[in-house]
């Protein structure tokens, strides 16, 4: 096992990591921007470095600041968290060449993966199926008018190099695909400095599956089933559930089945998520995979009874995994909301002060924060302020627990977008679990928000 | 289900209960004294009443208050928490008679149950083993040393009314039967109006492990496993686990089904726990039944996945039990420490305002309290302001949870008994499993507490 974890990330997850270190006996280093000097994962850790000012280029992006933090406590390895360097292959190359233990998959899986294009062309070789489209990167707008008949519309257009929706375009029968490829190109160029675009069926009812990856490094693959993250704003996930509504046990063994025979292909190792897109006949596409922990892995945990930080660690550690795939079995459901700092209207961020914090408990309740009543939300990085987890027997109890903990979260002094949780989780498609990515817009577009009866007895 | 449920409680059991009440549909009413006119209970109820001053006696034990406060909201339920009225047979008969449904086994279970020499007898009849000793009460102390003298010593002397630790005697070779027997016997009229004594062998090494029941009333009945509960101090539990270092699944098996034989003989109905002694051969012995939820009922959810509240409240609706004993299987360890306001070293109650307040959290930690930053904890009341519960895989990692949450918990304002909580888990005996009810005694004989290695990798 590592003697000393330097954990190179902020808020929530810096803490996750921090929680599995201690518990697994090994010592932590926290880093922190100016601006985080107060925060829990920098009183919670053994010891703490400032690695810069508040922006993140300069301190959490900050490779040189990191690895020196790294040297100069002794640290023998490096947690990434999320976001942040967590996938870029350069950085974990620079940790193994200096002897620091990258925790998480090789540089290679980083390399591959963080590629659109060559992740999709690699995993298509190792057995997943993609939606219908070019399968490299487009020529020119000529391509992508030739390919587009060929398949069919309507296709969306996608950059090589993008994510969050830039550089993206739907295009509809009777649309001009090659003034949107030109947009999308140019969009991605200025965003990424890469104009390179794919394009691919457009499924109208997409739901946004994707699976739990663990992998030793031995060439033992498990996965831990599937979350539904269909409720995104802007391809932003806000709330995210598992077991899939969507999806069947049996399905759920074939998903599980096809992926785990391609990542022993591509010897993939550590933890994972295959992220699919699904359309209105349970058919599933490889959309691409996320070679890190994942904010939403809490759900996975309470569904199957595991800490996958532990587990994370553990197969850094050069573990085996210590569970078979039919040892892991998901036996409740479990939601997430992320509460983010932000107006539940305008979706402004929100940051500031909190001047009174009061976090919801309980049975089947699990709040993961940085947060507390005088913590200063600052403005310079996301606005992630709590992931709260409820889970239960069923759907239905993991749906009420959920809106009893909602009604009983209290921030103080910023704004949160807690009422508009409470908003989705009263509409009726997402209580029937009935729903898509395009959900978040309907929930918006319900001027005076549709409302399933409220869980009183004998009022309903 | 019920429509409206009154919570004849305060602090953490009370907010419990409106928990589960409001992921069930059910309307909560809170009753609070004076001095609780703050609390969450009080904040988190649909409604509230005020049912009187501070001392229990006047608030949360004045039944005509509280009856009073159901007819007046309309109240179709009581639940009565633990403590307090929660096993006071006529309380639940005035219930019942004026058609409120009293949440908990029927008045005769309560009736049957409060009284020990009977229950004793009854349990006897029934199957349950008990200690060798006096079976009815002793007419006299020249019974008392004719009854000691045939089973042999060391025996116990107890008060037939008593609790708590009052009215009892321990009895060794060589010393005086009668004289014991009369000071127990004064000191049980002084305590409980009632001088009544009964006898029997004492065992040097006992442990404490209590059996959980839930019966629906339909005569289904399961157990789910036992709670060890061996760590307390003058008789009040201090930390709690389960399963019990000492009970193999055999045994676990058979105590189950003597049990539940046994329950289905009284015709038990609801939830409720029967408390065992447990000798170093591990044979074990009937000593008494609660009638109620238990403090302890987290770490017994946390085991088994499942929401002892939710449950209770379902089976007092007359639902019939939606699972076999088959289907409940204990999956973690779980371990819970009641942090206290007192001093941790003369455990004299530090009562006040909580100044600052940050508990722990993360995977596998569960704390029910009613604290929060300013929150006054009242000398009216027991100590007990918050139940932190940690589960995982395994005892050791359930173990190194409670101590990083341990390590996390800030309770500033008042003292707590969180640095004797972190002297027992440092135990070697505790740490090893091994241990009985003298444990805190021998805890605190240790000046410098024999120190386990820390959690910390390398260093051991």
């Amino acid at each position: 096992m590592f003697k000393k974890v330097l954990i190179a990330n902020r808020g929530e997850i810096a803490l996750r990591v921090i929680r599995a270190c201690r518990e697994l006996g090994m010592e932590t280093v926290a880093v922190h921007s100016t601006a985080d000097a107060d925060s829990l994962h920098v009183r919670f850790a053994d010891e703490a470095v400032c690695i810069g000012p508040p922006a993140s280029k300069d301190s959490y992006l900050n490779v040189r600041a990191l690895l020196s933090a790294a040297e100069m406590t002794g640290a023998d390895a490096i947690h990434p968290g999320y976001g942040f360097l967590s996938e870029n292959a350069e950085f974990a190359e620079m940790c193994e060449k200096v002897g620091l233990k990258f925790i998480g998959p090789r540089p290679e899986m980083l390399r591959l993966m963080g590629n659109k294009v060559a992740a999709r062309a690699a995993m298509e070789k190792a057995g997943l199926p993609l939606l219908p489209g070019a399968r490299g990167v487009l020529q020119d707008s000529t391509e992508a008018e030739k390919i587009a008949k060929e398949i069919g519309y309507p296709v969306i257009l996608k950059a090589a190099a993008g994510g969050g929706g830039r550089g993206m375009k739907i295009v509809r029968e009777g649309q001009d695909v090659r003034k949107a490829f030109e947009t999308a190109s140019n969009e991605a160029l200025a965003a990424f400095g890469n104009g390179d675009m794919y394009l691919e069926r457009y499924v109208e009812e997409p739901r946004h599956i994707e699976l739990q990856i663990v992998a030793d490094e031995h060439g033992n693959v498990i996965h831990l089933g599937e979350r539904e993250c269909s409720v995104q704003r802007r391809h932003q996930k806000i709330i995210e559930e598992a077991p899939s509504p969507a999806v069947t046990p049996a399905l759920r063994k074939e998903m599980g089945e096809v992926a785990i025979a391609a990542m022993k292909k591509v010897a993939y190792n550590n933890v994972g998520t295959i992220e699919f897109l699904m359309d209105e006949k349970g058919r599933y596409y490889f959309m691409e995979m996320n070679t890190r922990i994942q904010v939403e892995h809490p759900v996975t945990e309470q569904v199957y009874g595991l800490d996958l930080l532990r587990l994370q660690l553990r197969l850094a550690a050069g573990e085996k995994l210590d569970r078979t795939q039919d040892e892991v079995v998901p036996r409740f459901h479990a939601i997430e909301c992320r509460v983010n700092a932000e107006d539940p209207v305008s979706f402004a961020p929100s940051p500031g002060l909190i001047t009174g914090y009061h976090q919801p408990g309980g049975y089947g309740v699990r709040v993961d924060t940085m947060a507390f009543e005088h913590y200063k939300v600052q403005p310079f990085y996301d606005s992630l302020v709590a992931k709260l987890i409820c889970w239960g027997d069923s759907r239905e109890v993991a749906l009420s627990r959920m809106q009893r903990a909602l009604d009983e979260y209290v921030v103080e002094g910023i704004k949160t977008n807690i009422p508009f949780h409470k908003r989705i989780l009263q509409h009726g498609s997402f209580r029937a679990g009935k729903y898509d990515t395009r959900l978040v817009e309907q929930v918006l577009a319900t001027a005076h928000a549709e409302k399933a009866p409220a869980p009183k007895a004998g009022q309903g």
